[in-house]
């Protein structure tokens, strides 16, 4: 039998336009469908021969846990299939491909990688701005507020780190996070929330940190959404009113 | 006359697979195509309606002044043309977007961004691994060495910041760069350098940081190159002897 494989495969941050060409070629190929939930549903359209299984992880009682999944691949793998494995946003950003590929080595299967757009990309398109403008940082770091250990990220280091601040999985504490943050950056250091980036859902918030999370709660933001914080996101003020964009989506402008 | 505009898009690493179907879209589209160095030059066979420009910046006397670049789409979506910038990697990581969107927007003129695949992100798909592996660290910050004031990034902030590093623009000065990670981290700390990721001539290495420069220069490596540091590139060992890897391409491992 001819040995199957998995790919790991980022799909976007939700528009299908943002999927990648080389993204497109493995559903094509496609024999079996693994998709995270965040994953739009029209994505299926593109895998034709694909049997689609479900396996989102967000809360609640119908999470699938992630050795369930590492062990559905292998079963199908095992059995000669193509497996693809789509992930919301980027594979290699977050979301455990790191665990996913050592357990498919250790058995293994062959693994392939297909990048995607982050989320945190996608907002910065949203926001019409460069997340590394040089004139007000040196890079972007891109971090999640829900670390292993529990305890968060080091944001002093973070917030002395010259690098714009994309935040991940953040929406549920933003007031801590925002607290967090506050003890090493200015309350007036630009900030924001995009929510659904590159959808038809699509909603930002662009203010300073010292009102973001009070602002995101009153205009009813959360998951999925990316926080952003630093100087490079005061570009953004001005795409609050520009005409290519939608601004009845802009909850609130600095 | 119908209003021009100008589409910022990013082409991804090389492979011409990873770009984005709004890509593809946006070269179909142009009627003018500002084509940045590193950009694949197959890539001109995408947009058949286009008047190609090259306007490189990298060193030496042929480079293109960043003002030049943004009087030529100005002058051209002035005159009602679709004019394509396109950028190697991610439009909105590094390479000057933040001035174009402010030069263009200034002038009235409609801007378009289009993500696309970060060299940081194709090495990490070379080295199979994720840049944010959660049993390693919280995150990952893309930085430049070549910083606008001349100094640096505040490495030891970064250093500390529980994120992988991942370096651009760092191949010039990579000894130095190693020097100033090495004051604030284990000299064993897992280290890659990875070369024209994504292409036929992408090249590996995988070491620990107080090798890394030494190793590099003596392979040859140079830009454009992304230098990777962090305990998660430890997981690229593996990779080296993979079977769906080209071996012959991993020049060193750790």
């Amino acid at each position: 039998m001819k040995p199957g494989r998995v790919i790991l495969m980022g799909a976007g941050p939700g528009d299908l336009d943002l999927l990648t060409r080389k993204a497109v070629r493995a559903l094509l190929a496609a024999d079996v469908l693994l998709l995270d939930e965040l994953v739009c549903a029209d994505l299926v359209e593109l895998a034709p021969r694909a049997r689609v299984m479900r396996v989102g992880k967000r809360g609640g009682c119908r999470s699938t846990p992630q050795d369930f999944i590492q062990r559905l691949m292998r079963r199908y793998a095992l059995q000669g299939k193509t497996v693809v494995r789509v992930k919301g946003g980027e594979a290699l950003l977050f979301g455990r491909a790191g665990e996913e590929i050592a357990f498919l080595e250790a058995a293994g299967i062959e693994v392939e990688l297909v990048n995607g757009i982050s989320a945190g990309l996608a907002a910065a398109t949203s926001l019409g701005i460069s997340l590394t403008h040089r004139g007000h940082c040196d890079g972007v770091s891109f971090v999640t507020a829900h670390t292993h250990d529990g305890t968060g990220p080091d944001w002093a280091a973070l917030a002395k780190s010259r690098t714009t601040l994309v935040i991940y999985m953040g929406m549920q504490r933003i007031e801590a996070v925002c607290a967090a943050l506050l003890a090493h950056l200015p309350g007036g250091t630009p900030a924001a929330v995009v929510q659904w980036a590159s959808t038809p859902r699509e909603a930002r918030l662009v203010t300073r940190l010292d009102t973001l999370a009070g602002a995101a709660r009153e205009a009813g933001m959360a998951s999925p959404a990316v926080i952003l914080v630093g100087d490079a996101i005061g570009q953004a003020r001005r795409r609050s009113t520009a005409g290519a964009e939608p601004a009845q989506r802009v909850l609130g402008a600095a």
